[in-house]
């Protein structure tokens, strides 16, 4: 199994292995700073790909071999890891959940070194997952209930970009992908028309078409623009609804444009057809799609069925990186909570210090999410009054009242053991549009989103503001 | 083994094999039609993972299982799918070459459902692959001999954009990776400094560095902006040095910096690192860079010794689509070779037909190339002197004289059989560099480079005028 960590988590870890720090048990929190494309949330994804990493996670003899050969680390070590299991718990929020910058998604509770080992490949999946997951959710809120069909592997980043990228371009509400490896692997419903080859190798296009008709009467979809979309691809699909499919009792199921102006075309094809009493032939559309284009074809009233949808889903070509990071926030000493801070030169980079929750409040009466707060893991939340406030500007306070509340993360791993029954990529889909629909429109919007309330709880606040003036002080007291 | 294939492909070999056309040769090129970035060149990756692709390729009693379940296929393609072997012939352009827009990198001669099947995971390869290489030469042209290291693991798309993506930035130029798997697999040097979260777990910075300086004080970087990088970091790392690496015969190697104003803050640490005698202590960075801002630092002085670059490498995320095609270009009748052409309502998206070879001239003298033609591949090129044209100018006429002419395509695969011996990975990462010398500094400016000249032959120039107009009205007049 491929191990993706970072070389430095080992010498860090070999660092702490030599003194005395290895069986320390640290808290890390992974969270991100951004929505994807400026967006108003984001979908978690990655969960159940984590899980599948730490259930496989060792260091084989070859490993041990590779990291005895860079004389980096002593023998006692090469022993550690060759005995290396991870021990600790995890927290996370579930795959499929809407989740905001600045909360604790994952939390990771083990020994430094465990924890440490951990990082990048979780980190990975997680990025992976959630990027494709919330992009995908952007796409199919334009298409508006038209399908959208994921067609991207020639242009993912390698084979897990592709396949896994396809599983959850699925979950964020795709119909289905072009991938085989998906549908063999996760049960991903494969869709597909043709390719422009596929036409070139006959004699002409007609012929091309009548092949495939002929092979596949009941889900003929033919590529019409191969040569000329108007005077010659629609034509030849006509001719050979006509001339084979209507009279052995099957309907052509639809067209595809892969090229010119989608919505002059799709118009004309739409008029066409309809004339030709072919109502019920479908329209599907593809070419560097995403959810602006969609949003425009739509709207100038393009007769369009479903999307096609490449490079622009499977690369999350507007926002391709999805920046979740884990970071330290805590450590324990004797069972006792030692709560730790980064400070950065850049603001944004501080981080929220110790073990902490995230809550959602919903109104009781619209079901409808109202605000998140981030608080101590220890503390109480109110069940029927609560006042929050903006970290930036505190003056900017609101009142809750008549909510209900959930805890957002789940327990995962308790010492090394997974107690979490993972869902069904249909379950994760479903909430995924549950999860949706409990956000107000005007979060969703493309451009220039509401922004969802994040809050941290006073205590936590407090904590932190008394944090970030000790840390400084005391050392640079000590230079 | 995972395998990218696109449904289609599978619907279409059906179609093929149930319409007598599965034994039909067919000639596919894989070609891209922009450089990334809208720069002036690209480089070629992937041959490598491709041939590794191809030479593992089948189709498991499971694939057969799961093929059978979707109902889409008789048994007869099944048990063809169960012996399925590749048996064609593969020329490409070798691993780390500069090529450009509209040339044949790859040619697939084959049955056609062998050609077929291909597509999707041979593109996949190749493009990821050549996007990572090209990004990495962008950034390694600007850092100007400094070294830049890969860190992206964690922002990558899933593991195989992390693992073979560190391969490629390697080859691209890196001088090494943070991702251990990278390094493990194809010995490709691993480098990593430190994280925040191993200066939080100790009492204090300064027992955080001494521990690291303590456990590796031959290659001791130390991360100095955890807490303030001036007052503290940078304070606590010469204390170390002072107090333990010198003493002790060593010398700090370096301090990395991750936040803040990188030319600023590099500045004054040099001056402070210089005047307490610590001269060779490298300055590394790191903090969301790309050739951009890389240009822009030592532009403006910053004295830095090493870049590391993290996600907008390893995503390219300025351009994290490399847009390579695969086209029908020909089929055989008989042995004779039958042109092929796509029109599309796109004029960009128009294919170059038939069979070709691409030939690059260089200067006798200089050793520069001067222009790429692409021809027929049964044509002879003259030796002495050659007048080349712009396709979409033809009046923009060039004559060559003085020259040499390489042919770039090589025989990677013949029946079947591999014939091509693989570079190995520093091989490769040589030609890369090579390869850049032989071009001009303006094609590899950053913004608006020179336009390197790829030409067609007049023989395949008038081959595709002649078809473009016999191809459409022989095609509308049978409607």
């Amino acid at each position: 199994m491929k191990k993706l960590i970072d070389f430095y988590e080992l010498t860090m870890a070999y660092t702490d292995f030599k003194n005395g720090k290895k069986d320390e048990i640290c808290y890390f929190d992974v969270y991100f700073r951004k929505n994807l494309d400026n967006g108003g949330y984001n979908i978690v994804g990655g969960i159940s790909e984590i899980i599948e990493y730490i259930n496989n996670l060792k260091f084989s003899e070859e490993d041990i071999e590779y990291l005895k050969s860079t004389k980096q680390f002593d023998n006692d070590f090469l022993k550690y890891l060759r005995d290396f299991k991870f021990t600790g718990d995890i927290y996370a929020i579930p795959d499929g959940t809407a989740v905001f910058a600045g909360e604790p998604i994952i939390t990771v509770r083990a020994k430094s070194i465990e924890a440490q080992i951990l990082e990048t490949d979780l980190l990975n999946r997680f990025n992976h997952a959630s990027m494709i997951t919330t992009k995908t959710t952007r796409i199919v809120n334009q298409a508006k209930g038209r399908g959208v069909m994921e067609f991207g592997a020639r242009r993912a980043h390698g084979g897990d970009s592709a396949c896994i990228g396809a599983k959850y371009a699925y979950i964020g509400g795709a119909i289905g992908t072009s991938c085989y490896e998906t549908g063999y692997r996760y049960k991903v419903p494969l869709l597909g028309t043709m390719a422009h080859s596929h036409i070139m190798k006959y004699d002409d296009e007609y012929q091309a078409f009548l092949a495939y008709a002929k092979t596949y009467p009941n889900n003929c979809i033919l590529l019409i623009d191969t040569i000329d979309t108007l005077r010659s691809g629609l034509m030849n699909a006509i001719k050979v609804s006509k001339d084979y499919l209507e009279p052995n009792g099957y309907r052509l199921k639809g067209v595809r444009l892969d090229s010119g102006d989608l919505a002059y075309l799709s118009k004309c094809v739409r008029e066409i057809l309809d004339k030709n009493g072919m109502n019920d032939c479908q329209i599907c559309v593809s070419n560097s799609l995403d959810e602006y284009i969609i949003k425009d074809l739509l709207e100038q009233g393009a007769p369009i069925d479903s999307f096609g949808v490449g490079e622009n889903l499977i690369t999350s070509k507007s926002c391709p990186v999805f920046g979740g990071v884990y970071k330290l926030v805590a450590t324990e000493n004797n069972g006792e909570i030692i709560p730790k801070i980064k400070i950065s030169e850049n603001v944004e980079k501080i981080t929220n210090p110790t073990y902490k929750k995230v809550y959602r409040f919903y109104d009781k009466k619209t079901l409808m999410a109202l605000a998140d707060l981030v608080a101590l893991a220890s503390e109480e939340i109110p069940k029927d009054e609560i006042t929050i406030f903006d970290e930036k500007e505190p003056w900017k306070q609101t009142t809750l009242k008549n909510y209900f509340v959930k805890e957002l993360q789940v327990p995962i791993y308790k010492d090394g053991v997974q107690i979490y029954k993972e869902p069904t990529i249909e379950e994760v889909r479903d909430k995924v549009k549950s999860e949706l629909n409990s956000l107000w429109e005007e979060i969703k919007r493309l451009n220039n989103p509401h922004k969802y309330y994040v809050d941290l709880s006073k205590e936590l606040f407090n904590l932190k503001q008394d944090m970030l003036y000790a840390k400084r002080n005391n050392e640079l007291e000590k230079i």
